[in-house]
């Protein structure tokens, strides 16, 4: 499947180019990356420790006997992906959400992004022979058009789980109806995020020239459009807080016009940026150019004190807002007040003692970068994609390895005879990680013949 | 803590007793389980698998450098638990979900069962000494009473996730409470469950009458007032299932009556049976004793005709349904109707193969028993209690060592220095089960000094 993609890559990268802007070696780029997460979740099902295979053999306890009880995870059923507008590939029919959903042994059916249906199509066909040659069904995944379709989706009887990625008010609306069936099925929505970019004092002093510009291209990567796009930044007021966000000026003055996903984003962005520029002692720092249906890059700045009284949702697009504080205490202040991130990105001097600053953003990150941008989301095992409201309503990562958790569900058998247990649950050498009797036991690798 | 409460035994029972009727030998049992309960949460955090220890060290993938992250899960902040009504201590004020939500290091506030205020104060009080000796502050753990209370805990800000036990009706509306939430928070609700018993005609004709007495027994257990109880069985129609029945049947008319937990629940049991009853085509097969406030426990019949076009609810109290079935692809269809339940009995003839039926309840359930009673749940590893709505709304436990996967949420730290990682994700030895670049790898237990 991963291979055939592959195969077509330029083909759908042209098809995705003219229906998103986002530029071909990008959009190949991409579909590698999607091709990559298919393959990482073969190797999770090879492990197999995502099952969490667990053997309590009948025994005493301090309050009695005990039975015989062997768990494991297996497919919830049938999941609705909501693919997103920004990530044609990865995140959308084939991606994060629909092969973490197959890995877990469900079907699929994506209802398909409005801003790329040619490409949501293209790529069900590029995988359409592969998967007849492995003797898979091939309604294994489904598409659907379409609002109304999308809602009935989450509706439908034999729906168990829904994946979305995309905006808090139409992941909210589809919540609602997730949770108002008569029997409410799990709803896992990635949202919306501002992921803060805390410099502190001493950083700036160091290289603040080198985070002003690095600052500028992280917000601006793919025009603005990623999720984990640094949207508000933390600067320290004075010279060399000055001389960052001088740094980060220059280099989007100098950023040609972007042109977004469709013109819905490109509405809600002027208008964002409208709104964010309206507010008390807010100043425009820098500006791009534009021209015909090309968007300005922004940049825009306010005291700490004025971030106090607002309360900033994420704006889509290449804007970012500089908060300058005053000192540490006052930018502790600001963060306990911000509300949940997907990343945080933390850059410190040389040797400074960021446990603090690292322990608030903890609170409210489901990542914390250190030195570095928040964009670029490795498929890992150890990468968590998810963080508190509104950057998503669940407790579990849409990215890596334990994406898988949210379409599994646990299943005991007590007491039962081997002819209907799972083959991992059985006795005799494990073959995936298990826990017998509390006390976790690894599969001995055979060594791989030459 | 659990020290504390097994010392104040007998003394807390006398007060449960006087607010339950459960009977003094049984309420001190469920001291012993809940006291064993805590304990046993204090093995899960010695053990730290739970923690989902990962380490992807920094290096090159097929698509190009992937950074140092580290992957832990951490509490979710402080937790809402609302106590069950039949088990006044084990699903109560530290009963397994505080003592779950305790164990991820969430503060916990109870809102009392308003069935037992006094044995809910009387536990808070038996722990007070113990906890200021730990050097724990008192208010780890606060109780609130009432309705309102409940419902304005479940939309305080400061509360990040809802344990609940109870009615589906309670559990819906606090669900709709937790969702509507400006940041809605997840809502863990263990709800109705009607637990399918299934008896194949081997089984029946092997050991009829036994497992018509067991299934007496089973769905009086705690006058029928166990989230576990049989409250429906699947008998195959002719002679071997009559003599089953018949079994059942007597051991049902020789009980006496019981008490109800309260009014409520007393009233909402006679209504139950009486809709029941009222239903075409069913039969009264059993009817124990009754007089004064004590209800008597009823054993009904109806076909599996009958039972198709019959949307059955869990009714609480000592009920239960049986189904005649005619043959096992009659039996298939009627479990294929079936609605969520935490768990189901299978009973079989000796090496019948019951691959199919389990299967089958696989898909419904979230513990299949073999040849034993659904009543009595064990605290272990590999416990599931949790299943398909209406039994939960959730795809996780509330009973065993997982139950602590609902109040943790994972966090990711990239390229972080070493001072800011949690201990557990450090490098060097590993001090708990950790994934280090995709292999499990598991701490050296150190032998017990003699």
């Amino acid at each position: 499947m991963s291979g055939a993609l592959l195969d077509s890559a330029e083909e759908l990268a042209a098809v995705a180019d003219s229906e998103t802007a986002l530029g071909k070696p990008r959009l190949v780029g991409e579909v590698g990356r999607t091709a990559y997460q298919l393959r990482f979740f073969g190797d999770v099902l090879e492990d197999g420790g995502y099952l969490e295979a667990t053997i309590d053999h009948a025994g005493e306890s301090d309050i009695g006997p005990v039975p015989d009880l062997r768990r494991i995870l297996q497919a919830v059923g049938p999941v609705a992906v909501f693919g997103a507008s920004n990530f044609p590939f990865a995140f959308s029919t084939l991606g994060g959400d629909t092969a973490s959903a197959l890995a877990a042994g469900c079907a699929v059916v994506v209802k398909a992004h409005p801003s790329h249906p040619e490409t949501s199509i293209a790529t069900m066909k590029a995988i359409r022979v592969p998967l007849a040659e492995l003797g898979v069904p091939a309604d294994i995944i489904q598409i659907v058009h379409g609002q109304e379709a999308g809602r009935h989706l989450v509706a439908h009887p034999a729906v168990r789980a829904v994946g979305f990625t995309g905006s808090v008010a139409g992941g909210a609306a589809l919540a609602r109806v997730a949770h108002s069936r008569s029997d409410p099925i799990p709803f896992y929505g990635e949202l919306g995020s501002v992921n803060p970019l805390i410099v502190t004092p001493r950083a700036a002093a160091e290289r603040g020239m080198d985070i002003g510009q690095g600052f500028a291209e992280s917000f601006s990567l793919g025009a603005g459009q990623f999720c984990t796009k640094p949207g508000l930044a933390f600067i320290p007021a004075g010279a060399a807080g000055d001389e960052l966000a001088s740094a980060a000026a220059r280099t989007v003055s100098k950023m040609s016009g972007s042109h977004l996903l469709n013109a819905g984003i490109r509405d809600a962005y002027t208008l964002g940026v409208l709104q964010m520029g309206g507010l008390p002692n807010v100043s425009v720092v820098a500006e791009g150019s534009s021209g015909g249906r090309a968007v300005p890059h922004m940049l825009l700045s306010m005291t700490s004190t004025t971030f106090r009284s607002t309360n900033l949702e994420e704006c889509f697009g290449p804007v970012a807002l500089m908060v300058r504080y005053d000192h540490i205490d006052d930018l502790l202040d600001c963060l306990h007040l911000l509300a949940g991130s997907l990343a945080a990105a933390l850059h410190a001097g040389e040797q400074e003692d960021v446990r603090g600053l690292s322990s608030a953003l903890s609170e409210k990150v489901g990542r914390v970068v250190f030195d570095g941008w928040p964009t670029g989301v490795a498929v890992s095992w150890a990468m968590e994609h998810g963080g508190p409201w509104p950057a998503t309503n669940s407790l579990h990562t849409s990215v890596g390895s334990t994406a898988i958790r949210r379409f599994v569900r646990p299943i005991s058998f007590q007491n039962a005879p081997e002819a209907v247990l799972p083959p991992e649950l059985r006795d005799g050498e494990v073959t995936v990680p298990t826990r017998i009797n509390g006390t976790m036991v690894l599969p001995v690798i055979a060594p791989r013949s030459a």
